[in-house]
């Protein structure tokens, strides 16, 4: 595809994304879902790590308790299909260990395999991202880095149990963009909400406590009244800055 | 467009986006990156409080600052163009403000505000998001809401300063998604990098304590051996759960 036609078409998609508040009663098809999941996990990725996971709650009962955790708003109320969007601080060894394995396989195929890559995975990935108990490894590695810091450039992040969740939910919510543009390039609509109580949804969903709910998206057609608001953005100016 | 041709240019731009390690000597017009930015301005974002702001780093001198800040590595130092993604905890008073402003322009210029809508931002938003000094006031909510929480479904973030992190660096990544695609669709490439000094990043840029760091996206023309791995990812079944 030639580049103008990509651009034209990911404006459209990207202009006509509204947050629907209402839905009228189309359902959405499972391939559309399906889709636009496998297109969320292929979104760029810290280290690849892929601290995500989506649950599509098909389900009526869990459905009914999940739009109730939505506080019933009526995007998740009136929507055909539900997905929660979840990040997890604690998958990354597992995803690490996989990752190993996966490019020694690539390697065996002939693929070359760049030696940092080896050391990455090996050596630093596991280093940077244990916190240790209490938190322990993170505060020595902050401290370590804070001092090396006055000679060169270091690593800040993450040093913490709390920063895990921030790394976590930032590659989660880029695999949630691109999974909410799929569903609208295949002419549905979705609201993403933050606006839920977290804790209900982890239990819902009988989640372990290491998991984050960054946001729960909900998929339908968007209903003529559908958007409450107009598209309100601040001055330009004070989001893009050229230095 | 039709939705058919739609998803195959999103499909399209999506596979072939790769995190590009070496870039080639192509300038990149300076109307790839003006548009990229202002389709990151037009993701979702929470409350509309636009937590963002996007740096391009075009001076020479910021430039290769910047180059050693994000370690030397060869995605920043064979870049064309870098830009700085920047997550904001304290601006959505100001931006709070202007939606309020705006939406009494759009109500007078006959556009019908939901009533909704003014509760909202002229009280739910303020008592949701200010989390008082030392965040004694996001204590109290936290307390409050976790009683409460027992008979009804409550709100559970952002209950404390590190809960606007989190808050801000989700939003901040929908955007980021949104100029990644864009720069793709252009015929271009990027590579977010989260390896970097956020505290000399934020030198550099003279940024204000609350500014976080979520990553920095160097854009280029890829070298043909640009793409240092092969795409992976675990089992689908690790990632996408139906219940």
């Amino acid at each position: 595809m030639q580049s103008n036609d990509s651009i034209k078409a990911l404006v459209d998609i990207i202009e006509s994304r509204r947050s629907i508040r209402l839905f009228d009663k189309t359902p959405v098809p499972g391939e559309v879902i399906e889709k636009a999941l496998d297109l969320a996990l292929l979104a760029p990725n810290s280290s690849n790590l892929q601290p995500w996971e989506f649950y599509w709650v098909r389900n009526p009962e869990s459905k009914s308790e999940l739009v109730k955790a939505c506080f019933s708003q009526a995007a998740a109320a009136t929507a055909a299909e539900l997905v929660v969007c979840i990040a997890r601080t604690r998958t990354w060894k597992r995803n690490c260990e996989d990752m190993k394995e996966q490019l020694e396989k690539a390697e065996k195929q002939g693929t070359r395999i760049p030696k940092a890559a080896w050391l990455y995975y090996r050596k630093i990935a596991p280093l940077m991202y244990t916190q240790g108990r209490f938190g322990v490894l993170g505060l020595l590695k902050c401290i370590g880095f804070f001092i090396l810091g006055f000679w060169k450039p270091v690593s800040r992040e993450p040093m913490s149990s709390h920063d895990m969740k921030i790394w976590a939910t930032k590659t989660t919510a880029l695999a949630c963009e691109n999974f909410m543009l799929a569903v609208r390039a295949f002419g549905f609509d979705t609201c993403p909400m933050e606006g839920m109580d977290s804790r209900r949804v982890k239990k819902i969903l009988k989640l372990p406590g290491d998991a984050l709910v960054p946001m729960v998206i909900a998929i339908g057609k968007r209903r003529e009244d559908g958007v409450t608001l107009p598209r309100i953005r601040g001055p330009r100016s004070w989001f893009i800055k050229t230095i």
